[in-house]
């Protein structure tokens, strides 16, 4: 076979505000590669099938941190973003995968068609067995790293009792969807925020309790009739987290999952509320899935995968289709334009 | 013995800003007691001996919160205030204790001379043993509420490592000194701050390695080059809390005991960099020793009372004479003026 085309998805400028398709994000279709000779040395040849695009991608577009002075996982300019997502092996020189073997990555996989991966590339791939034959897609979010966000933050830090109250932001996204449904098969009264009355439909059809628009409702208003609340999942943070904290319960557990309402604008509106960490005994807990996920990974995988064979928790996507569309796919997730999950479909499993 | 007169201190109106001793706070005279005579129905006479006085009592000179909404835990307009102290019985119609017991009260202790405590109010009461004959007001500070909150706090949110390096505000304050001496009996690297050229010798003298004046040397520059910070000892919050946020060290934990810096002006500075909680997965967790304290009292006790009696650990108090001071040690404690632990002595334990 000749050679053919290797777009690949570039970060072409740090951002400043909300990132622009184009301009901070760039799609590069310069590269070819021939399929059938590329040296693998020792590697594997992969195809990427699926892409997941999330909210923290955003912080991944800023210059990287002075020395000593949190995490270093950005991006780098005028090289492919990578993230989570599905690929299948074309060629392999590595013991550890076969052509045809189907895999996710949580947070490495390039944003190109083909890539050649080896050694130390290798260690977070896991082979998806795929048991249900659920749609790859799936992988990058309810199955993949959104998902297994929403477990492993609610095993490790809710702490949940049955009847307690729970308020989870961006309820209808891909982190929050399953928060929600997780909160209600534990027994909980679930709050749930989102932006349209087709998020919040799809938030009722999970089981929601209490469903409302942030961008029409007060939250200080819902959290003060509802609550107090036992649990926040804070997706959101800024004023929200300031209407969460005056509504907290003594002893409330918060989760902070990621807080976009400042990732764009540098976090300039501050927290006025934060005392009540204090006054009420709050326990704060941020994490990355990043660090908290390979405890979970097993655990979650087997008692999802089942569930959302059968349909008991639902999922929803949406879905861009082309490796190009990258660049809007992460623009419109930080403009809280999509409607779901959202997922870059780049190709078919078929070789 | 003919009636003597019982001095009482009373909340006079809620606390706008700075409580005002004579305004906000008042020392009545006008009630008389008769010592021999007064009927106990069953309860206990007392006599008070060492106030604590703390800096959580402003929040208690606030209006109550509406209901449902945090802790209703204030003082009662007209009524005398009540918080820790030391108190010795006169007479007793209640088995649990006897004429001449001298006890430790958390909370409760009311601000005047003489009480007749019975039923349920003597639930938190403790009989000192005191083998180590301990000077009384040392349970109000080192051995008391302080002492405890720094212990509580310590035990259950630390999570101290040898080698670590603690941030402690307040360093040279009666809950920070004892929090700089456990971490260092812990292996850790403290950095303390204070307000004042005394209290940083205080804090040498405690063993901290690194001593700074916030009121002249810039936080964020300190941390900056002694950090990253795995544990924040909060009694300050605002712009403190903030440079700390900045500092932190992956996974590090921020205990939230207190935050002076906004209790009289309605914590009006907003936290700006809250999402480092989840940029460097931050555990951060408030408490009131009220609530773990009990857990830990008697561990507490027994690990401090020989290394308080033997010079191990040190303290230190700034004592007001006379139960009329009250007022004005809240003022001094709320301005940052006082030097060390503030308490007032009431009265000799003499019958």
């Amino acid at each position: 076979m000749a050679p053919v085309t290797n777009g690949r998805v570039i970060l072409n400028a740090y951002a400043e505000g909300f990132p622009e398709p184009g301009k901070t994000i760039i799609y590069d279709d310069a590269s070819i590669i021939d399929l059938d000779n590329v040296p693998l040395e020792g590697g594997v040849l992969i195809k990427t099938l699926e892409l997941s695009v999330d909210p923290y991608f955003r912080n991944r577009m800023n210059p990287p941190p002075p020395p000593g002075q949190g995490t270093a996982n950005g991006f780098t300019l005028g090289q492919p973003l990578h993230g989570g997502g599905v690929a299948v092996v074309l060629r392999s020189e590595d013991d550890r995968l076969k052509a045809g073997d189907k895999f996710f990555e949580s947070f490495s996989l390039p944003h190109q068609h083909y890539s050649i991966l080896k050694g130390s590339q290798l260690n977070g791939v896991e082979i998806l067995k795929n048991p249900h034959n659920i749609p790859w897609s799936a992988f990058t979010g309810v199955l993949g790293m959104p998902g297994l966000s929403a477990y492993a933050g609610w095993k490790e830090h809710s702490k949940a009792k049955e009847g307690e109250v729970a308020f989870v932001t961006s309820g209808a996204g891909p982190v929050g969807s399953l928060v929600v449904q997780l909160a209600k098969i534990e027994g909980l009264k679930v709050i749930a925020s989102a932006g349209s009355e087709e998020k919040l439909q799809f938030m009722r059809d999970l089981g929601a309790d209490v469903v409302f628009n942030y961008k029409t409702t007060d939250t200080k208003e819902v959290l003060a009739k509802e609550g107090p609340i036992d649990i926040y999942w804070d997706n959101v943070g800024g004023e929200t987290l300031d209407a969460a904290l005056i509504n907290a319960n003594i002893n409330a557990r918060f989760i902070e999952c990621g807080m976009i309402s400042g990732y764009n604008n540098g976090h300039s509106k501050g927290i006025k509320n934060i005392y009540q960490v204090v006054a009420r005994q709050i326990s704060m807990n941020g994490f990355f899935v990043g660090r908290l996920g390979d405890k979970y990974r097993k655990e979650f995988l087997d008692f999802i995968e089942p569930k959302i064979a059968n349909g008991e928790i639902k999922y929803a996507e949406d879905r861009f289709i082309g490796l190009e569309k990258v660049g809007e796919a992460i623009a419109q997730v930080q403009r809280g334009l999509v409607k779901a999950k959202a997922v870059v479909h780049v190709a078919s499993e078929n070789i």
